[in-house]
């Protein structure tokens, strides 16, 4: 596979950086990252229920979301846009319920490669090693790389109906 | 001096770490980061003109104020309150105008230490390991430790003039 999630854990330093790239414009990525209707269909692993409470992606907006797996578990995820600039770059914060007031700031640029490509990157910041090296260590790589490449199967979807659009 | 700031700088991760003692009770240490009003007259070194655009410390809120020089020069810092909770935590995202996008995460507890005392303690994460060292030698601490003997001289006007309006 071409557009692998490249993930870097770093030793001794709590940060967690990512790469991938997508065969799809800029502008469609970023409408699946602002889109709530968009991103239930694609963030996290195969296999989550996600239900949005709300989700606001523009500077000084917030969201709310639940993740619930198979067994029927939930998993609710809060924060905040520091800042979000149209097809081009995010910040905002993370915090999971099950380790309240553990939050992370997580930053991700939207960059067009050309000829309808673009690459994903960001860093992940958490407030202490231990938090970076848990979060490392709980399946996140697995469900980070499942997300995008549900992303990746959700924009062709569209991509085709918009084409059968057009064509008829 | 008793109550001085205690500042950590740990090698090799990119954490500041602060701890500081107010002769007040938790209360009043609260107001006095909530209400702009009092904000204005505390936060930052001593000769640096403070305006506030807005200051909403609650949960999901956001702020910008400005620090002005006795040179005239504007230094703009914004960010948003992820957490905020009356008299105990908060979490908030820290940017300075100067350097645009690099964004720290600031947790800060109110802890009552009883005998109308608090404890301030914090840490400020840094997305890179250089902007937490540029932070450090920015003169941070200096203008750290002024801005906290302004809040206590600041609660201490206060207190008298409560005192006063009691007696009379």
């Amino acid at each position: 596979m071409t557009n692998a999630l490249q993930l870097s854990v770093p030793d001794g330093v709590p940060f967690i950086d990512f790469s991938r790239e997508i065969d799809f414009p800029v502008a469609d990525v970023f409408e699946a990252h602002r889109n709530p209707e968009l991103i239930v269909q694609w963030l996290g692993p195969r296999g989550m229920e996600m239900e949005i409470d709300h989700y606001d992606f523009i500077t000084g907006g917030s969201y709310k979301y639940t993740h619930t797996g198979p067994d029927g578990v939930p998993y609710d995820f809060t924060g905040i846009f520091h800042t979000v600039r149209e097809n081009e770059f995010a910040i905002q914060t993370f915090e999971f319920s099950g380790y309240p007031d553990v939050v992370s700031i997580e930053s991700i640029s939207f960059e067009d490669l050309g000829n309808g490509r673009t690459r994903l990157s960001g860093r992940s910041v958490y407030p202490t090693q231990e938090a970076r090296d848990g979060m490392a260590s709980s399946g996140m790589e697995g469900g980070m790389s499942e997300g995008y490449d549900r992303l990746e199967e959700l924009l062709a979807t569209r991509t085709q109906e918009t084409t059968a659009q057009e064509a008829s």
